[in-house]
This record gives structure tokens, sequence and C-alpha cells, in this order.
């Protein structure tokens, strides 16, 4: 079961940018790109004519034309040629979907299009490459969405899955400070370990083993955003709201489910150690994306064992605090729209 | 749905010639061989012993002997020996299908063996080596058979898929003439298209751009064999009846359905321009592979977005005219056999 | 169905040595390890928390720990640390297998673990690796573990798939004498080729062509495991007892269903010759696996043919006499543990 009336990353503006990129979103196929105006647009990737993938066609000026037979259409799936007739049936139509820029990414409505709010789409800061370089990624991975939102609602993790990169010592861990509340929009939690052991991969700046304080401020904006805000500094200063030089990162991370096992998982991570280096030093995203391989190999595995497999027996321990809480907000919202559609459909037609 | 009671291409003569080829014909499975005797054979792929495939084993005089344990088939698929034992078990049998040579293939006949019919195997002319060289080719295709007949009965895709080969202008294309009438057999078109340009592929021949006119004679043979008669000529030639050194194709499309979704695509090409040139001239046949190549990844896309899809979306344009009446003259044919099928299964037993 | 109250080969000890095993059996994820103190162990590979593969943790020194969320887990299969709480639910546990070292071998018992009884797991004679050197391999086939068993228990299949290793003429083959009888722990068979012609693979052996005395001497334990004692003499020799220089083989094959449709078949063979020989002669074991290989192909083409297939259409003869005892044997065994689990089902609850 999926929340239709939402956003969700239907792919980076540079994929769109270099091709028409074709993506199964909630099991329907879909076709983004940008026309000949620049206008990005979403398409039913299946042509009307003869279910062709118009992601195998071109874009024109205003929409874009099968590969197949050449019937044109336009950016709100109607079809405006289809060639050798001029008569053009009602039903020649493919579905559109409301789609928004907004930061690096190609956002898609997949729901009721009257009911699409671009201001619904999560604020990615820092816009500011200088400062805050960033990078993005995506994995597609064999796994439910879902489960990729309980892997970051739970950090108890990195101190197992990626203890020699991210993770601190399971002690730093299991002393680590725990506020979640509830938000309109989902879920926040402050995750705060002082007087901690620096991570592996944080030795470039702490190589003398000096204790730090570490924190991760976390949002979770249902059905599929997670906004991160993480950092840290040396030891004693987080309390006192010592923030200089700490060392900062700012991550999106957005799910779009392609059907009900398999995702894609896109993160974008900015990096404010760069205020305090000198303008063009060098950085490495690479350790980015193996941090999250690691889950990518943890996420396929669970999801095999939990198929055909009663959920039921399964625990909720202590530090899923906050991804029950999440569950919880985003079955809300599943089960409120449910309700409305059904709604919808028991409403009486009114007799003239 | 497949019709049983036809003639469907099973093999080429050159494969056959090779091995004992194992091919799942209409979901059951189907050994084709010739026995030491040089003729033709086509069995259930299947011992009746343990299930072992047959094409694992080898041919013996008069049949085929199972390489698992050793017994041997006849033919008509009975059994004629059993290691250690001299009794052979009445039902120690496999299937065996009709099977017959024509052209650079062997034929089999999946439906009633009485109601197989040599005479009803599409002719394919030229069988000229010297004037009219040929290649056959084959590909296997995640597809279903009837959307590969589906693309050959409307050629304006020409002017999309194979834009840059074997497609004329969209304008050209729009142009076209078109007769389609109905045949015993199933269903014939004629498409012309006058003073057109030739496409990128006819360059060697038609270098200066010259216009030409453009025609292409297919017939469609159920279920499955469409015959091509394609051909151009300087412009204004075509109704003049002007043939002499035309640009002459003939192709045999002879589509076998593996199981609903998955089909081998056999082609045939013979190529009359050899008439006009010194024997021996080097030709190549690659464009051509190629230019089915494009078919083949266009139809196994269309394959996966009409699966699990209400086809009752779609909708039919004025380039469908032969496409529609070849999708009637199969159905028509399907459920002839399926009423005639019920008929026999609902008759009397006669009391004695 | 399967007899779950029975022991399976889970792993080599090699394979546990190495690294955590995870192996399906029976469509049960299951993890096969060593902990700490050097204990065998097989538990549920799917952690109770979050279904997370317990084989992508650690071992600890009593059991194992989740590399995800870092729970601990005893040889029991009950949790016994949760990072960050002290409180350990009733509910927080795994499945945990009784599992047994023997021979080369980690056996397991995938039924009731009450019934669990040591003494029945299958001896593997000789444990002798100078006089009898041995090797092992697994091969992991997309085949029923019953059709693997049913290869071995009819031999004739020599002859013809592997006529050019093992195999002895069909003629030699045809005349073999064979002797089954029921036993308590399932059939046994002896084959005797008397006055035969030495296969391909004993011709270092038998180099001068002359005629030998084969025979197989095999015992079938239900549900999965064969021990084969095969050998051969100069031609003459068996029936006087004359074993001295015998060409003698010891092998155990234990087939461990993964899934109805697949299994692992591990193979254990022990060389006599080498009884005979200078110690330290050079072996190679290459063309063991060869043969089975040549039995893992047929075997997965054969899954291939009878899945959606009427096996009723099949039939036995002469040669299937003790596959034939094997499947009732078998079958017996199934229908029994079936039985007596309705029985138990039923039994009405005592009133107090």
């Amino acid at each position: 079961m999926f929340l239709r009336n939402a956003w969700y990353v239907a792919a980076t503006k540079a994929e769109v940018a270099d091709k028409l990129v074709a993506r199964t979103i909630m099991n329907e196929p879909v076709v983004v790109f940008f026309n000949g105006r620049g206008e990005v647009c979403a398409l039913e990737d299946r042509c009307c004519h003869r279910g062709a993938p118009l992601s195998l066609g071109c874009a024109t000026e205003t929409g874009i034309q099968c590969g197949y037979h050449g019937m044109m259409f336009e950016r709100d799936g109607s079809c405006s040629h289809i060639p050798g007739q001029t008569k053009i049936p009602r039903n020649a139509k493919v579905k559109s979907y409301p789609v928004q820029q907004k930061g690096d990414y190609v956002w898609i409505w997949m729901g009721d299009p009257q009911a699409a709010d671009a201001a619904g789409i999560a604020d990615y800061p820092p816009d500011d490459p200088v400062a805050w370089p960033r990078a993005n990624d995506m994995l597609h991975l064999r796994a439910s969405y879902v489960m990729v939102l309980e892997n970051l609602m739970d950090l108890s993790h990195l101190s197992y899955l990626h203890k020699s990169s991210i993770g601190s010592s399971e002690s730093d861990s299991a002393n680590a400070s725990m506020d979640v509340s509830r938000t309109e929009r989902g879920v926040k939690f402050l995750r705060v370990m002082r007087n901690a052991d620096a991570p592996a991969n944080w030795r470039k700046r702490y190589p003398t083993g000096q204790k730090v304080d570490r924190w991760s401020d976390f949002e979770y904006l249902a059905p599929s955003v997670i906004q991160q805000f993480s950092g840290g500094v040396n030891a004693g200063d987080y309390d006192k709201g010592v923030r200089e030089g700490a060392h900062l990162v700012r991550t999106l991370h957005a799910i779009t489910p392609e059907t009900e096992k398999s995702c894609f998982y896109f993160f974008n991570k900015a990096d404010g150690y760069a205020r305090f280096e000198a303008p063009g030093t060098p950085r490495t995203w690479a350790s980015t994306s193996d941090v999250f391989k690691e889950d990518a190999h943890m996420l396929e595995q669970q999801q095999l064992r939990l198929e055909n497999f009663d959920a039921s027996r399964l625990i909720d321990i202590n530090t899923d605090v906050a991804r029950v809480q999440m569950i919880r907000a985003l079955k809300e919202r599943i089960q409120k729209e449910q309700a409305s559609k059904e709604e919808r459909l028991s409403e009486p037609t009114i007799q003239q």
C-alpha cells in the first residue's frame, strides 16, 4: 500500500538533462523528461496506441513523440498528433503526473493532481556549493522503501553495520540521549552521544583519538523523505553551544517505491567541513556511497528473509522508539487516504 | 490461446543438421532432429520413463535414444527398445508431431495430426541463390508472437523506429496509398509511396538523393507467417509498370510462439539487386539483422508495458487498418478451432 | 512435502570452519556456525528484531551477534543481549536446530528437537585418510532432492549418461544381476556385472582391456542418504570371493532439500586403490566431480520437463526396481510423520 497524494523524487535533474528517464514508480511505468522548452514533464510510459514505451521516442518542443508509430503527446498527456490522420479520438491520451523541480531533483505526485501543492516538497538546505559542497547518488534496491526508512530511524545500527566507517562504539551508542517527537509532517528525533570516541571515518579530523560530542538531528517528512542534520564537536562543547569548527553534515534521504519489494534510494550529502578548509581542497565522496552500500546489502537480504514470513513474530526494542513513531505516522496517512477514497466511492450520485 | 491446427517453423534445416534441437513450442517441449536415415522427426522432448529430455540423447537409425536410461523411440513416438527387458508396455510412448521440410525450414504441426496437410505450408519464393541470394536469422524474443505480426502489419513504424535505416520520412509515409483485402488465408495489403525520398539504407543504390517510388506487398498467412514483396524504382516508374533495375526484396517472416509471452522470430531475406550486379559481388546481411534488432528491443519493452494492463485502454488509428484485419483473421480461426473442439467433446457417445 | 524428523547434511565442516554459512533448508533460512568455544550451532537466519540475517553478523563466545542492531543469541536461540536495554522480552528468540558433527559434515535436524537422536546419523566408513584417501564436493542443483536419489537408485543410467567415463556397455548393464531388499532404514541393493568390460575411467588399472567383475552395493538410508560400496576385480574373482587388489570405492551421497525444486548434493568419495599404491601417489578428483556434473545437467533439465506436467503419464521399467522401493520407503515415512502430526493436533485438551 502506498501513499499516493505526496511528492516523491522521480529522478535527479542531471539524469533528466541527459536522457528520457524511464522509471517504474508504484508499479506504474513513467517517463520523465524535459521538452524542447525546458519544461519538465512526467507521463505514463506507455503509448495509448500499442503500449510502446514513450521513453524510446524523443522529446518535442512541447511534449514527446512515440518512437514506434509517431504519435505525439503534450505535457498534460493529451494526444496532439497522429501521423496520417487529422482527427484525434477523445480517448487518445496517456496519464500525466504533476511534476516539480526542487533542489537537485525532479519530484513527482502520484495521486490526485488537484491535490498537488508544490509547497509540500521538502527543502534541502543548504544550497551553497562553496561552503557546503554536496554530491548525490542513487541505489536501486530490491527492498521495500519502508525498510530503508526504518533503517534510518534507528541509528543504533551504525555501531554494528557501519562499525568500521561511521559507527561509534556500542557503549557510546547505548549511552546516547534520544528525544523523539511527532510533528505535523512526521517525526523528529535528536540523538546525542557525549564524550564519545570519534568514528573511523572522522580520523582525518580527530587523528589523536580525542573525545567528541556527536549528534544526529533527523526529521522524517512522511511518506518518504528524511532530512538529516548531523555534527560533531570537541567533547564538552555540544552542551555549551560551541559550534566553531564543527564537523557538520546535511543529508537528504528520499526513497521512492518502485514496487512493494523494490525502491530507488536517492541520497544527497552536503559537507560542512568545507567552511573551515582552504577553497579547492579535494574532497572524496566514495566513502559516503560505500557506507550506503553496506545498508543496501543488509536491506536486500532482510527483504528476502521477510517475504512469506509472519512479521508479527518480530519484536520491537528500546532503540526502535523513533522507527515505531515513523511507521505509525506513515500508516495513519495511508489509512486516511484509503478511507477518503472509499468515502468518495460511496457518495450517492445526485439525482437530477 | 494458440491456433494448433497450423504449420509453424520449428527450426532452420541448418540448425537441425547440426544437432538435436530442443525448443519449447506453445509451452510444449519438442525435440527436432534427423534420424540416421535422414528423415526429419519431431517428438515430445520428455522421455516417458523419467521425464528426461530426449534432446540430451542421440539419434538412432530410425528414431532417438534417451541419454538417461537408454529407451528408444521411433518417429511416431512409440517405444521400440527398453534396456534389460523385452516387453514394451502399451503406454511406453511420447507424443509425436507431423513435420515437413520446405524452403530453409523444418515446419511442425502442433494440432490434430489427422488434419495436417503439407500443402498448407507457405511457399517461399524465390529459390534462386544466384539472382536472389538469401540469408536467414532468428531472434528469440520475450514478446508475444502476435506483437511481432502486428509490428509487420503496420509499416508506418518504419518512419520512426527505423528512421535511420529503412524508414521513409513521416510525410512520405503519411501520403502512402494503402490497399487492404481479406484473403482465404488471411490478409493482403499493398502500400505504395510515390515520389518519395530513398531511405538511408538505399544510399548505395540512390546516392544522389533521387526520388523513388517504393512499394510493399505483404500477405499474412494465418496464423504466423507473413510474405513480404518489397521494391523500389525511379520516381514515376511504378505506375508505368517499369521494373527494370528495380530494388527488390523478398522476405519470409515466420513467428513461432514459445509461450504466451515469448516467441522465435525467423526471417529470411532474398535480395533481388543481385540480378543487376556482377556475379560474386560481396553482400552484407548485417544491416538486415540490425533493423530487426531495433524491432526486438521495442517489442520486448512493449510486452512489459502490456502485462497486467487493461489492453482495452488502447486505441486503433488509421494506419492500423491491415493490423486490425490481421487480428480479426487470427481470432476467427482460433475461435473456430475452439468451437470445433468443444463440439467434439460434447458429441454423445454412441450406445451399442 | 519433506520428512522433518531426520538428519540432513547442513554443510561441510570445512565450510563452517571458514565462515558463518547461510543456507536455506526446506524453505527455512538457517545459519550454521561455530561459536567461540568451537561448538557447532544452527539457528534461524533471521533476527527476531527486524528480520536481518544473523549470518551477516559474527560469532560470539557462546552464540552469535546480529550485524544490524547488535542483538545476541545463544545456541538454543534465546536472546541474551539487547543493546541499550536490560530487559529481554520473553518472545525475543529465534528458532534453534539440533546439530551434530560426524564424518566431514555438520548434520541438522529440521523436525521436533525432542526426537533428535544422533545415533541415527549415517556412518561414513572408512575414516582412514592414508589407505582410503577421500575428497568431497557439493553441487547446488535446481532439481528436487528426490530426483537425485532416484538417479542413484537406478544405475542403468551409467551406460548412457556416463558412457564415456564410468559406464559399462549396454549389454553388460542389461546382464547385471540385481538383488533388492527393504531394510529397517530404507532399501539395499546389490548389482553385479560379471565378465564385463572395464569402463573408460578404469583404463589406468585395466589398460589391456581385461574383463572384470564389477559390483555396486548401495544402501538407501531414508530420507536422503545413500551409502555406496563399489568395486571391481578380475573377471571370475568376484564369486570366488577374491578381493586382493580390488578396485574399491566408498561414496556417501547426502542430498539436502533447499526447496521443493532445488537441493544441495553433497558427495564424498574414498578411494580404496590407494591401499595398493605407493604412499603419496598423486590422485586427482576432477574426474569424480565431472561425472556428477553430467548428472547435474540431466537432473536440472529433467526438473524443468516435469514442472506443470502430469507425472502419472510416466512409466516404470524393470531397472526401476530399487528406485520404486526407495520412493515407497520415503513416502511411507512422510505419510507416517504427517499422520502423527495430525493425531497430535487432534488430541483432546485435558480438562482440569
